[in-house]
């Protein structure tokens, strides 16, 4: 079954101590839509600037995305610039332009409001919740956020994550959220505010899930080298997302499975400079490392 | 098999955010001996002074620990004293009495030379470096250390590191000893050092095995809520030497289970203050763990 992935469309000014890559492809929706379509077909919903590079159109029709969604309005093109730390771990922000993003909302076609699979890629909370409003009957909504929404739109977040199956957030937007240090104690109190699933990132450290089957303790994929983290947490949930809908059988039972799926995905990410690594993944590739990934836990 | 720690035996004051708890058992080979305990018979060498409290001698033997190694000095036990923050992941040390471990000179009775699984606890490289000198033929030995070594006996460490089977260390030491941020690499620089096996450990995020068999990465017991992390290193190791000393086969085939016995040995001694815990602890509710823990990584 396909994918409906919404979220933001951007261009991404990022530099590392070793270093500058100005304006590639970035943004919510397209690190989860692309790592979404090596599992299954993905409508994506966005809006871009009269500046967005036809490349990256290009790049986004290679991965056979639906591009019915994504707007293209006048002026400019969300651009992000950000730098990262040595350790890769620790970045700022340097400057946000949201250009057209500053007006976006996220109309479905209507032939997208069937969509089973639903990814609420970060962007703000109230947009979240606009695009379920239109859904008809998703099968499973997953939801993911970062600390800007928590900070400022914290209410909208709230009532989002009661609307969700699944909310993913990291390690220190839980603890913000919960205004606790302890991970188990977070899950908990997360469940309480609605969904079924809560998955905590935990960068390098892998992720944790918690359902109705227990607990997860997902790996990440380890990497010698680290080149641009930015997206990895989107390349997750998307391929996590991407797996799900491809695969028979109950959620609850693919679950385990699609998170790791996720992590394997996630690491191409970080791999390349924006979209670079990952578009250049193949799902044979994501395959050996989930194999991998298998031997690595196993005892 | 039996398995031999040599290590530090000390009084400790502990102060948390919770309760302030003064002279407990401490000191590294008190616990890893009494990890060590719920799987092989365990032969202790260290050192304590006439101040050191019966019931602590008691405990020890409660545990089967054969203490003909154990010194009884003229003076005062070692006693370490420090306090943990809210998030319990930092901590400081307030003070530091050597007493009679200042001229601590371990001893091995005839009986322990035999010993195949050598435990070389965490105290000054020269004393661990001392130990083998005595030992006749080994079968495995591990060693474990802490970031002070690395800044005062480095030499001595580095020639430590090369005598051993399986070197141990956590995360911000790895980073010290190889100038590396990364995982992967910190474990290649080690292994060029000399170790088969190398084990960095995370804490709360696990730990994670480099050998012949390639890479584990091995959760920890996640807990709702840590009262005291002091010897959790140490009970890690102390699991897992007793429970590879407790199992037929060779030790590649078993040091992954092994692992996952000193992560479920080593949560019960976060839950209690010095050994109280630990000591509380059983074989049957260790393996419990364990069983979770596989349950909690399957996939």
């Amino acid at each position: 079954m396909s994918v409906l992935v919404v979220g933001s469309t951007a261009l991404d000014s990022i530099k590392t101590p070793k270093a500058e890559n100005p304006r590639l492809l970035g943004g919510s929706a397209s690190h989860a839509a692309v790592a979404a379509s090596f599992f299954a077909p993905v409508k994506m919903v966005g809006i871009v600037g009269k500046d967005f590079p036809k490349r990256y159109v290009t790049l986004y029709k290679k991965h056979g995305i639906d591009l019915k969604g994504l707007q293209i309005a006048e002026g400019k093109t969300f651009h992000w610039s950000g730098e990262y730390e040595v350790n890769m771990n620790n970045r700022r922000t340097l400057s946000t332009e949201l250009g057209v993003f500053e007006t976006f909302t996220p109309h479905l076609p209507d032939a997208y409001k069937e969509s089973k699979f639903v990814l609420l890629a970060n962007i703000a909370p109230a947009l979240q919740h606009h695009v379920l409003d239109q859904m008809r009957r998703p099968k499973f909504v997953v939801a993911n956020t970062m600390d800007l929404w928590l900070n400022i739109a914290l209410d909208d977040l709230l009532r989002l994550i009661k609307r969700v199956d699944a909310f993913v957030l990291n390690d220190s937007e839980a603890r913000q959220l919960t205004e606790d240090d302890n991970v188990l104690r977070s899950l908990k109190k997360i469940h309480k505010l609605g969904p079924k699933y809560v998955i905590i990132k935990k960068g390098e450290h892998g992720s944790i899930l918690s359902g109705p089957k227990g607990l997860f303790i997902a790996p990440a994929y380890p990497l010698a080298s680290v080149c641009d983290p930015t997206g990895a947490g989107d390349s997750f949930v998307g391929g996590l997302l991407g797996y799900l809908a491809s695969q028979k059988g109950d959620i609850d039972r693919n679950l385990r499975r699609a998170i790791i799926h996720g992590s394997a995905t996630a690491s191409f990410c970080c791999e390349g400079f924006g979209l670079n690594a990952t578009t250049r993944a193949t799902r044979q590739a994501i395959n050996a490392r989930v194999r991998e990934l298998e031997k690595m836990v196993s005892f």
